[in-house]
């Protein structure tokens, strides 16, 4: 009987796989395909890394005399992809030691048993870490989604892409950087729509000025092998050699018997309290499979939660102080409540703006571009929103004082280095 | 009459003008040169500027398939650094609207008076805020100093520096980049030699790797327009087209009257209690003319702190958690208490490092040069150094931790983002 059985071996599933194990508990780790989930083998991990290619390949010098005539074999980049995801997913197998690894699908038996192929074992508490599945859209089935395009071995020229949220961004961001000719199509009014209004607009206009074409308030349909866009203004035929699609996940529910278990769920994913507890006490779910918040630090952090719960330890992870970032050139990272949710709420609140401008580091990089935006009420930070560069490690600053509720007043008296890009947040709250 | 009276626009100076100011004191700001001093005319923003440009050059994209045939213009690269000093000296400049600005040198006539020039102004309270001077050395008079070589127009084709400080191998990591041969002769044992000691092995073995010639444990004479080191294996011609002296910079005790004031200064500089004041009660001195810590933050902070004291507030800067960085290839930081301190008070600690290397974001940038090591006392850090990339930012994380004395047990719920170099702190952490 093993203490705890996970099925999917992606990054909430591994991650409490390794420390389940290291707490002394008994673990068998199920999956289907290849460990690491999405994340490593076609999410986070390869797009940072083709975003990195397009970062070098971008490479503009001229500011400070510097010319760069760069040329790219791209066939050598997606090799070097390869062997980033294939290094790391070696690793995550050799930090599994002592862990009992199946291959295969997981299915649940009964609130006590977990089969896999003709296997079944027994186990206190199960964990559902499933993730999620791209969602496919009529008349698109046969173009790209987001684990095919990581890995065509030659860049399109023109590449139309069908949805302007995270992933869909990332890869406009990339492939125009490569050189591709990109154009975004997205039906509601902005770009990536669950962050910050201003910083949307704001990463819209810089992509514009990027080269990117977008088409917002606008459908895309398939007529023959004519791609066709319908907003109010009117139709229009885009030009392409490739599609992609990226319009979403969604949960992956594909584990047999949930009905018969008693498990509850509806069209978001499975349905879990604080401590990602199903409707069955000793079943647990993590990750994109509860279809909440589509982030693999998330899936992380929910699986040390279920951790906590099972060793009765008190702890709480803070879920409301979750940090998201987007990979386009500037980043865009955001944490803590949102304006529309404080509006939504009737919470009174102040903003603050500070533009990279205004600072020297930023200044002598030339990297001048987004600013700062915090949202605070009375002596402390609620929300943060950055656009620039390098904001996916700045928002981890204010995220912990958002976490640790640490007061304006006292983070005035935090010393920050000089010239650094993490003066950006004590420029910020100066004059509050 | 003026609240209080500041000699010296750098970085300590003219931030404290504009606090006060703000806080509604009058101000008299005294400048005998340029607005920003040091820090911003011939220290961190120009070395700054030029370490950027250096990164652009050297970028190798070789492992994602790029090739890289970058030509530098350099007359143009120092022509963007003087307009980059130009602008954020404007910018100093406009900001302080509603404090008086006096160029010329600021002399104490006695408490509660200073002149410039001809002109004698009375104020309630006096600020020494003039910085530090570079130390020459016998023989050396006519080669080049942190200022002077910042506005050459030709890169030389071998640089010879004396001094393997911060300023040193800071020099030595851009010129070294921009295709200068480059040697670095240091007196002690190691280079960085304030900094933790694996740390400063590790940068020397990396500055190495990168073509950079050293010579530990040596002095440097000249004998007429030789160059000669000595050490203990003999002494060695050192070819060179410029040296660069970086042996140190000595607070700047060049205002009058110091003795017949009564006050007190050492050959380190003017002494002061805590909160800045030298034995004269009404008069502080701030930043490098104590010559404590010669950071322009330093500077920054002790202002506030002396702003505090004068309006009588309780708020204490933490003097303990100064975060401080070398720009090189890679960044090196450190915040908190050092193991030689440790050592000197016997005081127990344990050493977590953490690579790079295991880090996915790093992997996709292949940024996987170095690591973070954390000293921890009990549930708490108590200290921390990095050596990688954009270390200088994530100390800042590390800072607040030790600042805001956040336990261990509780930084491990705070959700960091995944892939990002934040996570570095949290897998670092891990398993403790």
């Amino acid at each position: 009987m093993y203490d705890i059985a996970i099925i999917g071996g992606g990054p909430g599933g591994y991650e409490l796989a390794i420390n389940a194990y290291n707490q002394g508990l008994s673990v068998l780790l199920i999956e289907q395909d290849k460990l690491g989930g999405v994340c490593l083998n076609s999410g986070c991990i390869p797009t940072k890394t083709l975003y990195q290619a397009a970062s070098i390949y971008s490479m503009n010098g001229s500011a400070y005399g510097i010319t760069c005539n760069n040329k790219i074999d791209y066939s050598k980049t997606i090799e070097y992809k390869d062997k980033i995801v294939f290094d790391l997913r070696k690793s995550i197998e050799s930090s599994l030691k002592g862990i009992d690894l199946v291959s295969g699908v997981g299915d649940i038996i009964d609130k006590n048993h977990v089969q896999v192929n003709d296997n079944i074992y027994e186990t206190k508490y199960i964990v559902i870490a499933t993730g999620s599945k791209v969602i496919k859209i009529p008349g698109f089935e046969d173009d790209l989604y987001s684990y095919d395009i990581l890995n065509l071995k030659e860049l399109p020229k023109k590449l139309a892409i069908i949805g302007g949220g995270v992933i869909g961004i990332e890869m406009a961001s990339i492939f125009s950087k490569l050189g591709v000719e990109v154009t975004v199509i997205e039906m509601s009014d902005r770009i990536i729509p669950n962050f910050d209004r201003d910083i949307s607009k704001r990463l819209h206009s810089y992509l514009k000025n990027d080269n990117i074409n977008f088409y917002l308030n606008s459908v895309a349909i398939k007529v023959k092998d004519k791609l066709i866009v319908k907003n109010d203004k009117g139709q229009f035929d885009i030009e392409y050699d490739k599609i992609l699609v990226c319009v979403g996940r969604r949960a992956n529910l594909s584990i047999n018997n949930l009905d018969k278990l008693g498990i509850q769920y509806n069209n978001q994913g499975i349905i879990v309290d604080d401590n990602f507890r199903t409707s069955i006490r000793n079943i647990f779910a993590i990750g994109d499979v509860i279809g909440k918040n589509m982030l693999a630090h998330y899936a992380i952090y929910s699986g040390k939660q279920v951790l906590n719960t099972i060793l009765a330890k008190e702890e709480q992870i803070d879920f409301g102080v979750v940090p998201s970032c987007v990979f386009s050139f500037p980043e865009v990272s955001m944490v803590g409540l949102s304006e529309v949710f404080l509006a939504d709420k009737n919470i009174d609140y102040k903003v603050i703006k500070h533009l990279y401008r205004a600072n020297g580091k930023a200044q002598a990089m030339n990297e001048t571009d987004g600013y700062i935006k915090l949202l605070i009420k009375d002596d402390l930070i609620i929300g943060c929103s950055i656009i620039g560069y390098s904001s996916s490690i700045l928002i981890h600053e204010v995220a912990i004082f958002i976490e640790q509720k640490i007061k304006i007043s006292e983070i005035k008296n935090i010393i920050h280095a000089h010239p650094t890009l993490s003066e950006l947040i004590s420029e910020a709250i100066k004059d509050i």
